[in-house]
């Protein structure tokens, strides 16, 4: 589905153009056109491909998608395939990937979403709002877009931090193990899913600042340094979780055979509590001829007495060392 | 066993030609033989690598087997060795790994397949409907061949992906603990042979397509950089699987000791519910000239009553706290 | 908030001047200005950048904070940020961090604190009366207050050493498993946040003494050099404390298991010690026509002694094997 | 001991000669001298040294032997020190480490074997098979001694293989964890003994055949990469064993710790079932004067019908539960 | 403490001389003056600080100690730091570190010892020994320094090893898991120490011989890959022994939870031989009218020999199967 297809001179907007008239535009000098797709067809894919030249394989990235972040240099134009994360706030909420797939050459732009739901008409008038910035051209769109598209992880990222405090604080009570190693698996399977947006994004990010940079992005090194920046906070952080996610199972680890063994001490001390009386009642219960304390006229009631009495003070005792 | 043996000029299939006769073709400045193998004998291969000049420690490898995967460059040519992965779909399917050894040079190229189910045909049929690509001559097969090979691992690691989430959906449930250690483990070890198979491949791929590249591959850098970025997916996914894995290890063995807990906690409970009514037997049978219960007219149905009140208390109170 | 805006020239103090007389100064070849900011508010700062042509980019990392530590060099300037880490002593003292934004061009040096208490007037005065090193200028200022925030991560760096220390006195001793192992999670949460403000800052610190330099610390990488070997130091310490810690957590782990066993074996002792006189009383308490011990005199005597010696030897037995 | 003092000429062996003839040959074009030591004394290597020309500290090394392997170039020549592994098959057997000091010149090629049993005769056989492969001169030799104490690292390798395999057909067999920790345990030693041996070896060889090698074995890259790739194969495999010996290693406390559960269990069921009778006896061994059941004639057969028929509800339950 | 100052003139010993008179050596071309101080004052330290130019951060260091081991390039000169570690035997010993910093220029040599007990007068009588290594001047000198220091780490090395062996042969011995434990984690703080003497310092002697190197240190360029063959071997040794560490972590780990498994099974088989007698005791302790036995003349006799038989047959059974 065609979203826009814009033509910009000189960092500011000309028109909305139909897609047959790009050849029109892509050939000026201080002219780009800017395309943007939602889950296209094949074959709306197929004629943009023409249009701007697109190279074979990149397109069918594109297409298929399930690709991992990348950024990739074809002659005189680039290939960036970014992974969207989304985290809504909510009860059953999952964390949810998407893909957008763009290609930049010196007169075009064309992203290509797939999977996504936000899109990215905030980019589009923010950096029609700044067409001294415009004038960069279509790098300077792309930084836009992956600038947009990383701002976007530190929401997920926050929400996931918080969910590991909400894990620590949980982790040193009592009987909260079970569902503190859930929750523990669940968040480090959330935190992979962001992980792998990150990482080959922030590897691929730091060969457009740094050494010799492809023509398209010259003069926006700075840019894309400030992207870089901000993949490696993420990066940082989320290594930062995942140590302590890591130590956090070990703790939990700790903390059930802890828990076992004051289950243990509360068996132990109860049986003795119990075990004792009746032991006392296994005595008086015996059938010698001659048992003095049986013939007592109070004889049974010192016997309760003396079982509650060492039960009050196992009982104490036990709470003393902290059994019971 | 000789598959194949296949002439093309200018991209274009010439004839089926005997192997005695690839002497005359291998001169051609347009030509280029294909010829495909499977489990040779040592005269078949010896033949071969007499017509082709190959060399004696490349040869020695593709006979031998058991190599890793990598790719070699011999002065103008190419050796390559691939692992083919197999993991059929079935109650007692076990992963299987065999051997696609590659000869390229300027003029050839030879496929020797080794404990493999699966060949090539349908590679060669595409190649053959692409004859403007097929044009880049003895490479572009190379990359045909190692896009195939690496494609089929794809199932595979869906496979192990799939088997990791069955495991995930058990690891939380009681009493599967062993199974899941078993299943964890046997995951493990297949894992471990796909990562043995793409490891060392992507590494070698890396070579094919930045900084100075071969000559014979010269030209189709994008497409073997496809290749690896598809190596470097599924290696992502592997380690993304094996990390997950290990965590679950983890959480298994902490499964295992929340599991020995509630073992204890029944044990205890139901230990106290029948040593309270031991105790009150045990009171009632002492031996006591004075105990007034015993004359009352219902007093054993009273005790019973007892024993039964303080045990329905004992139940409610156990089944409260989740110890029952 | 402005603290301090003074020029220099030859390493020795001008004057002090109003944030509008900078335009004055920043032009002349000898001088340069020092300007201190604490929190400042958007229109401060947006003034300061007017005045040094400060990157708009760097100026948005200053004014939102919160970004990891780093070196950026945008054409002839540096832009720094610092973490600065305070650990106040006492009961419930907790670990904070603010930061420092410095911008250093050829002729001005700008610090931004945030979050933090101490400010660096001590810095100054230290460098007022080292002229002879001042006459190099802002970079010599910039190697100042790197050195002075690296120089506070010491005393942090050695309370944490403390509380490792402090834990390991523990941590063979019974029943402090649960404490030792909450300080251990507590410990590794403070020492991460040391090591996400050391490990950034000496990477890039490592940039500006070996290989190519940036222009304005040229001459003083000696300097810089001593940081990096500063923050070098702090690093190696970090990842010692982290390694004995992730093996305290495994020996916390075993000493609690150790305890488990200890108090099962505590629990079978006992419950030996009582059940032998309960089977002993039970004995005694068949009902069969027949039982001579019954008919003696000190029967009952006889059989409370058995009791209290079979108790006797158990209980010495128990101990010898360090069962109780 | 001297084993061997050889010269050869053009590929072709001259003659066997004694030490003192060296200086004779060892200035002429087209000769060298290959000389095997085993645990020489040290006049013995001295007088080598001399005739050599080695350089002092790579013979001390040789000398005093515990080196770690190693490549070295001395100027135009090397110094290699191998590490020989052996594992005899049997009951008691115990892997053996020697070490192999190889001098490399032009003109000579000197071995010194410590603590070995398997000599070289083979390798000076094979070579001297091969004229025209061993004209290529002491480099050669060089080549043919590594590849030969490298493929003796096979056989080890595959019998550490073979014990990690036995070992995982144990691992989930109840009761054999004390057993299989022990194996884990004792194969971890094996198994680092044999990677100390290939990795430093690894890394040496890999400076022999890629960029600028020593003037020794320039034309002899490609069996040098083939030395590499076999050491290279056995890192992986060391790797692989490596991983699953650490899975192993927990899943064996998994099983240690489901053992326990399952004894647990046991010792719960069968407690039940002694108790359940125990109580029952207790309650009709209780004396109040009206207790119809104990005047019922078959009062005691019903009382004991009533014991085994809880007892075996109570066995069959647990079996079904599978705590029994 | 001035430990010797002594001017040596190609390579022999000249005199010793006081202080003062360094400056007339110390611009002589053949001359080069060694200096020795032990635990210094500031004051003997600025003087020959201001004697051979040294500058104010590397002489900083040298009076702070307290420094991680590093070799730093100053213009023309070096500054070495290097850890001493002593390690002596005996009941009570510690491990123990000391510093020697190194100042090494054209023509002199500084070394400044801080809380070590060894020193070196063993290096100066043996370098006096050999006036033609010493000849290369004061970078020789620091190459003895270097080797001497890095010799002495290998008996701490071993000592260390020794202590990792006393381990292992207690690992699988019963009741030693407290011990062992304690004796892990004591051996793995002696290993940090000893690691972080070694580690940095082989990564800085790397910069001694390979590449460009330190004018000072020309043509000693195989004696200083001599030394960090050395540190490499010890690093090695120490990966080892941290290695297999780890493991018998775990393994300890796994034969605490073997060894609760024994004590519960032990608990287990003696709660049963126990319960059995009292059940039959409690049976026969029934109050019924009609209870056979109880008439007969030897029942009780019957009774008792029963409660033996069973137990021994329980006795027996646990034997074999081990829990007893």
């Amino acid at each position: 589905m065609l979203i826009n297809c814009v033509v910009y001179k000189k960092g500011r907007k000309l028109a909305d153009i139909p897609v047959e008239d790009i050849s029109d535009y892509v050939t000026q000098e201080d002219c780009f056109v800017w395309v943007a797709l939602l889950d296209p067809s094949h074959e709306e894919l197929a004629v943009l491909a023409e249009e701007f030249g697109l190279h074979p394989l990149a397109v069918e990235d594109a297409q298929k998608g399930h690709q991992r972040p990348k950024i990739e240099e074809y002659e005189d134009s680039l290939f960036a395939v970014l992974h969207t994360v989304d985290y809504p706030v909510g009860p059953d909420a999952e964390i949810r990937t998407g893909e957008v797939a763009i290609f930049v050459g010196r007169n075009y732009i064309l992203s290509v979403r797939q999977r996504t739901e936000k899109g990215f008409i905030d980019v589009r008038a923010r950096t029609e709002r700044e067409p001294e910035l415009l004038q960069y051209g279509s790098g300077y769109v792309l930084y836009a877009l992956m600038d947009t598209v990383v701002d976007r992880y530190f929401p997920v990222l926050d929400a996931l931090g918080s969910e590991l405090e909400d894990i620590e604080e949980q982790i040193f009570v009592r009987n909260s193990a079970r569902s503190n190693i859930e929750a523990l698996y669940a968040l480090k399977q959330k935190l992979i899913i962001l992980k792998h947006a990150v990482d080959p994004l922030m590897e691929s990010t730091g060969k457009l600042y740094g050494g010799r940079v492809p023509q398209i992005v010259a003069g926006l090194q700075e840019y894309f340094r400030d992207v870089y920046d901000h993949l490696h906070r993420i990066h940082q952080s989320i290594e930062g979780i995942r140590e302590m996610m890591a130590t956090a199972i070990q703790v939990n680890l700790g903390m059930i055979s802890l828990n076992e063994t004051e289950v243990t001490k509360k068996l132990a001390a109860w049986a003795a509590i119990i075990a004792v009386p009746t032991l006392i009642a296994g005595v008086y219960g015996m059938n010698f001829k001659q048992m003095p304390e049986l013939e007592w006229a109070h004889g049974y009631y010192y016997s309760l007495a003396l079982m509650f009495g060492i039960d009050a003070g196992l009982y104490a005792w036990f709470k003393r060392i902290h059994w019971l």
